[in-house]
């Protein structure tokens, strides 16, 4: 295994998120060169309106085109998709990406950019995994072949890197870690069953907590910073009062730690990873979320005493680590 | 990756399970060719005997040199622990064998086993590890990559091959899935945590949910095999009543399945295997276990409907699989 950047070309990766549709240009020495984004469409979206993924791949589409101007229109596009996809790309099943479940995202996307001439090669992958290749090549997994990505954002995405490569599974599912189950009684998950971990861990799960504590009375000042009204609180309001000191937030940023720990502590039972990366958009309360949760982690690992200890860091690409990972894939020679 | 067998001597493997450490020569062709067992020392042992490990090490040794008759004093022997271990053999943590936690197993056994002579190579792995080899190299998990090694004894354990090769983590605690946690209120885990899947997925866990219903006087045909009394409960007298077609000890069944498909789905949800074998203790109940345990996965897993399906199957050595697996490690040569 060699992190010696060996590509020989420039390529565009585009990152399918919750909000956004994120698109890079990375060179061949793995810099950022070029960037575009536009909103994500609305999902699910009304039926009848074109094969599953035609939205998608339009979005994914209008931002490739757009940085080719820089890439060139031959450069190699890659894609990070929230969902499982088959090892032929083929997205199977997508609980935060309904209008593009059972799509051949890369087929919709090779009709879109072929034009008069070839497209460019497209190569889709799980966006978790892309993230988890970004931060192992040029960000916090540099330097160990076992480690954990966790993207913390509205869901929770897995990769896992094992042996210095991605771990795909038999069918190119691993890593799906939000779904785990953690309360088989807890409240329903897109995916169709309750109680999954990204119920609780992510982004949701800290709005969840918060308008629990916000209707028992608990959050006046997260209560104030959300307009009065309990039911607005989201998770920022949290944030933004645990910044400023608040006690009522900061015991909601350690109850979320430890929902993000008792997550993590599984996956570790099954992996032994020697380093776990947070990464998405929960982690930009810092030190605030990252203290509880490894204060939770320390008590709900097996053998914690006994075991060398496991670093929790935060992820070193922010926002754009799916979209570099995904243009990473698509250039190859990496790893 | 081959499936030939080229190792070019017999071995020796040893098991260290709840009650018994088995051994066994495994020749060059795979076949069983000696057995010999003795019970598991007492755990934990009264303080003061000896450093850490010392009785475990002289049961095993004793097995050794019986089937040193048949293999012959030179060859290799493998000794499957029930444990974290890392690379270096070490056994840093072991809540079901706590007066070996902290050992140097195979050191010890080289100074027992050497004599006036050379000791033979002694290689210890996790005991689920070794159960995997042996059901990858010889039994049900032949012909994939992918799959997930589960023993259901007194506790649980995992061996992960992935990529055709066993999964062993950063310092070697991969597979220790018996202890993610299912329910952090739940019952206490000799692990020093609460709630670890292998209370309730386990022989211990369906004792558990038997003596639940025989105390709420659910189960009066399983509370009689056991003499009358309801806290004499246990598991054997759930699967023999089970086995008459009493309908509460088959609704204690089916609740077992369920707590067992909780876990393998969130497994499942990590690794992505092609297959799952279940081996240990408790799937001598069979069908009558492994049929619940089935359809419960059907529920749990995530992408049920739109995912390929994942064959869940009895292993095929029976309780030889981890003497088997320790032999195949020492012998080499397999993969």
């Amino acid at each position: 295994v060699s992190r010696t950047p060996r590509p020989g070309r420039a390529a565009i990766g585009v990152d399918i998120g919750g909000t956004k549709v994120l698109g890079v240009v990375v060179d061949t020495e793995g810099h950022v060169v070029g960037e575009a984004r536009v909103p994500t469409p609305a999902d699910p979206i009304p039926a009848g309106v074109g094969p599953p993924g035609t939205e998608v791949a339009d979005a994914v589409t209008e931002v490739v085109v757009r940085l080719q101007v820089e890439a060139g229109r031959g450069a190699p596009v890659g894609v990070g998709v929230p969902g499982m996809l088959d090892h032929n790309g083929f997205l199977v099943f997508a609980p935060n990406l309904h209008s593009a479940t059972g799509s051949d995202l890369a087929g919709l996307l090779v009709e879109r950019l072929g034009g008069e001439g070839a497209a460019p090669p497209v190569d889709v992958q799980n966006d978790a995994n892309c993230a988890a290749l970004a931060e192992h090549i040029l960000g916090a997994a540099r330097g160990t072949d076992d480690a954990l990505m966790v993207t913390l954002g509205t869901g929770i995405g897995g990769g896992i890197i094992a042996g210095g490569a991605i771990a795909l599974g038999a069918r190119g599912f691993a890593g799906e870690i939000g779904h785990m189950l953690v309360d088989p009684t807890g409240p329903p998950c897109p995916c169709g069953r309750r109680g999954c971990w990204e119920r609780y861990a992510s982004g949701a799960g800290l709005g969840l907590l918060a308008r629990e504590g916000a209707l028992a009375g608990r959050l006046p000042e997260v209560v104030a910073l959300a307009g009065g009204d309990p039911e607005m609180v989201r998770g920022e309001h949290v944030t933004r009062a645990a910044s400023d000191g608040d006690p009522g937030a900061r015991a909601v940023m350690v109850e979320l730690g430890w929902w993000v720990a008792l997550g993590l502590a599984n996956v570790t039972a099954v992996l032994d990873p020697e380093r776990i990366i947070l990464g998405g958009g929960l982690v930009e309360a810092g030190e605030l979320f990252l203290d509880p949760t490894r204060r939770a982690f320390l008590e709900l690992v097996e053998g914690s005493a006994e075991r060398p200890p496991i670093e929790i860091v935060l992820a070193a690409l922010g926002e754009r680590a799916g979209a570099v990972g995904a243009a990473l894939f698509a250039q190859g020679g990496w790893v």
